[in-house]
C-alpha cells in the first residue's frame, strides 16, 4: 500500500460513479477526484443529491475535487486508482483505454473496470502492459433520476478481482485487489469483497445482461413485463440463457442449476424494472451490446457452442444501434432517391 | 357464371381495397360494395380521391354502394364474392370468419383472401366448407396518404387461384378463380392472372414478408437503411430467408436459387421504403405476425427443418405484440408493486 493518502479518480458522474466516489471517500483514507460530464455545473456548484438505502440522505455531497474531463497526470503524480464507471460502449469512440489514457501512470496506476461484459479488459491490459487492471462486477440498483439526484434502491455489493496480467506477478494484482476492498469498504456502508474467479462472476453476470438486457431492449418491455408477455420467457430468455451457461461450461465455468430461473425472477415482477439497455434505449443512449452480448457470443461460437439466439439479438442490437448511429450523425446514409451501386 | 349481374363485396376499404373495387366495377359487370371502416364517413360523402400509376388521376370515385359493417345477407339475395382485403391479425378477434360470416352464403358466396401469409384459408374452409375460397397474392404498391387518399405508386399484380377445398370438385375452383381473374382484369388496366400453384405462390412471397418485414419492424429500419447497417442482411436477413426457403423445399416447393437476392434488392435501395410490418408498427397497429411468420416457423418445425433465426424473430414480434396489446387494454398487467404469485 502507498504511504500516501491514496488518490482515486473516479471517471463517470453517474449514479454508480457517485455512489462508488461516496463509499471510497468515507474511509477517510483517499481523496477521490471525480469527471462528471453532462451533470458537470451541477455537481460543481450544488454538489449531489442522494438518496441511498445505503446512506441515508444527502444534500450537497461533494467528493474532494469535481472535473468535467480526465486529467493528464504531469510532474511526478500519479494516481494510486483510475476507477472506470462509464458505459463501455465498444463500437464508438472514444475506447475506454483513449479516454483514461492522460490518468494512468504506466506501473503505478491500478486500474478498475466497474463495468459489464467480457473480455473488457484485453484492450486495458495492450495499452497498459505494466498495469494492474482490476474486474468490478456492481450488483447495485441506482439511477440518476435529474442530474446530480442519485437514487439508489438496492444495495451496492461489488466484487473485486485481478484481470490476470502475465507481465506481473499474480501475487501483486492480489494485494492491489484487496488493497481496494479495503479501502472501498473502509467506510461500514457498502458490501465489497474480493473475488477470486472473475471471470466466473463475470459469466454469471451475462446469464442476465446478455439475454434480459437484449431482450428488453428490442422489445420495449421491462422485466416484468417480460414475464407476463406470451412466450417470451420460454421462447427467447431461456434459450438465450441455456446458450450462455453452455458457452461459459465450454470455458470453464460451470454455473448453479438454478440460475436462469435465479436471474429471470430476480427483479421482483410489478417493480416493472427495465434494465439497462432498455434505459440506454428509452433515452436514446449507445448501447453496449459489444461487451456483453457481442464477446460471449464470438467466446461461446470459437468453442463450438452453437448460440442461434444469440446470435439474431446480437444483430438486432447491432442493426438499433447502427439507427441510433445515423441520428447522432456517425453514419452515412445516402438522399433519397440517390442512386447506389 | 351466374346470369345476374355478378355481386361483389370488397372487405377492407383502404388502398389495396378502394384499388381492387375499382378494378372490378371498372368491368362493367358487376356491383361492388365496399366496406370501409375508419374512413366511412369520407368516402360515403366524398368518394375516394386516387392517384394511381394503373388508373391516374381520380376525384370523388366511389363503387355503387359504401357501408361501414359487412351486411348480412337476407331473403335469398347473395353476394357472388367476398373479397377480404383487411389485415389478417390471427391473434386479435375478430377472426376473418366471424368479420365475414353474415354475408356469406354457404355454397353460393365464392371467399377470395387477398391476404399474407400461411394456412389463412385454413379457419375459413372450416367455417364454410361448402364455399369456394380463393388465394390472392398482391404485389401492389399503394398507400392511404389520408383518409379516402390512395396513392398507388407500384402497379397491381394479382396473383389468383384456388385454395384446395376437399368437398368440392377442383374444376369448380378453377372455373370460380377463372370468373374472378376475368372481372378483375375486364377494365384492362391491371394484371391479374391465375394462378395454379397457390402454395409456390405464397411461400415465394414470404422470402420477403417473413424476414423483411419482422426484422425492419422490429429493428425501425427500411428496406433500404437495412441494406446499409452493419451487418443486418448477412446475420438477420439471409439466415432468416434460407430457413424460409428450407422450409419450403421440405412443404415441396422449391424456389429459384436467386430468390434471397432478389427479394433483399426488390425495393430501391434509397427508396428507404418501409414494410408493411414497419408500417404497422410505425402507425400502433397489430402486425400480422402469426399468417406471416409463426405459421411457415411451425410448418418448417414440423417437417423438421431447424428454424433458429425464425423462432427467435417471431417471438420478438410475439412480446412486440404484447406490449401493443396492453396499450389497447387487452392484456391484464398488474399495478406496479402488487403481489404476483
Amino acid at each position: 500500500m502507498s504511504e500516501h493518502k491514496a488518490s482515486v479518480l473516479v471517471v463517470g458522474g453517474g449514479s454508480v460513479g457517485a455512489i462508488a466516489a461516496l463509499n471510497i471517500e468515507s474511509s477517510g483514507r483517499t481523496a477521490v477526484t471525480i469527471v462528471c460530464r453532462s451533470n458537470f455545473q451541477i455537481v460543481r456548484d450544488g454538489g449531489y443529491s442522494i438518496e441511498s438505502c445505503d446512506h441515508g440522505s444527502l444534500r450537497g455531497w461533494r467528493p474532494s475535487d469535481v472535473v468535467n474531463k480526465v486529467p493528464r497526470v504531469v510532474d511526478g503524480a500519479h494516481f494510486d486508482f483510475v476507477i472506470c464507471v462509464t458505459k463501455n460502449v465498444a463500437d464508438v469512440p472514444p475506447s475506454v483505454s483513449d479516454l483514461i489514457g492522460p490518468a494512468v501512470t504506466p506501473g503505478k496506476t491500478t486500474i478498475v473496470l466497474i463495468q459489464n461484459g467480457l473480455n473488457i479488459e484485453k484492450p486495458l491490459l495492450a495499452a497498459f502492459p505494466q498495469n494492474i487492471v482490476l474486474s468490478g462486477v456492481s450488483l447495485i440498483g441506482a439511477n440518476e433520476a435529474e442530474p446530480g439526484f442519485i437514487q439508489q434502491d438496492f444495495p451496492d455489493t461489488l466484487y473485486v478481482g485481478p484481470f490476470r496480467n502475465a507481465n506481473l506477478a499474480p501475487a501483486d494484482e492480489k494485494l492491489a485487489a484487496e488493497d481496494f476492498v479495503s479501502m472501498y469498504s473502509a467506510g461500514g456502508k457498502t458490501q465489497c469483497s474480493y473475488n477470486a474467479d472473475v471471470g466466473w462472476t463475470r459469466w454469471r453476470k451475462l446469464v442476465y445482461n446478455a439475454c434480459l438486457n437484449p431482450v428488453c431492449a428490442i422489445t420495449g418491455l421491462d422485466t416484468g413485463r417480460l414475464r407476463l408477455a406470451d412466450g417470451a420467457i420460454e421462447g427467447l430468455v431461456r434459450p438465450a440463457m441455456a446458450e450462455i451457461i453452455a458457452a461459459a461450461k465450454a470455458s470453464g465455468y460451470e454455473l448453479p442449476e438454478t440460475i436462469a430461473t435465479d436471474m429471470i425472477e430476480m427483479d421482483p415482477l410489478t417493480m416493472y424494472l427495465p434494465p439497462s439497455m432498455l434505459s440506454d434505449v428509452r433515452k436514446g443512449n449507445f448501447i453496449e451490446y459489444e461487451n456483453i452480448l457481442g464477446e460471449p457470443l464470438r467466446e461461446g461460437e470459437k468453442l463450438g457452442v452453437p448460440m442461434p439466439t444469440l446470435s439474431v439479438l446480437y444483430h438486432l442490437c447491432q442493426a438499433i444501434q447502427w439507427k441510433n448511429k445515423e441520428l447522432k450523425g456517425l453514419v452515412n446514409v445516402p438522399p433519397k432517391g440517390t442512386f447506389v451501386a
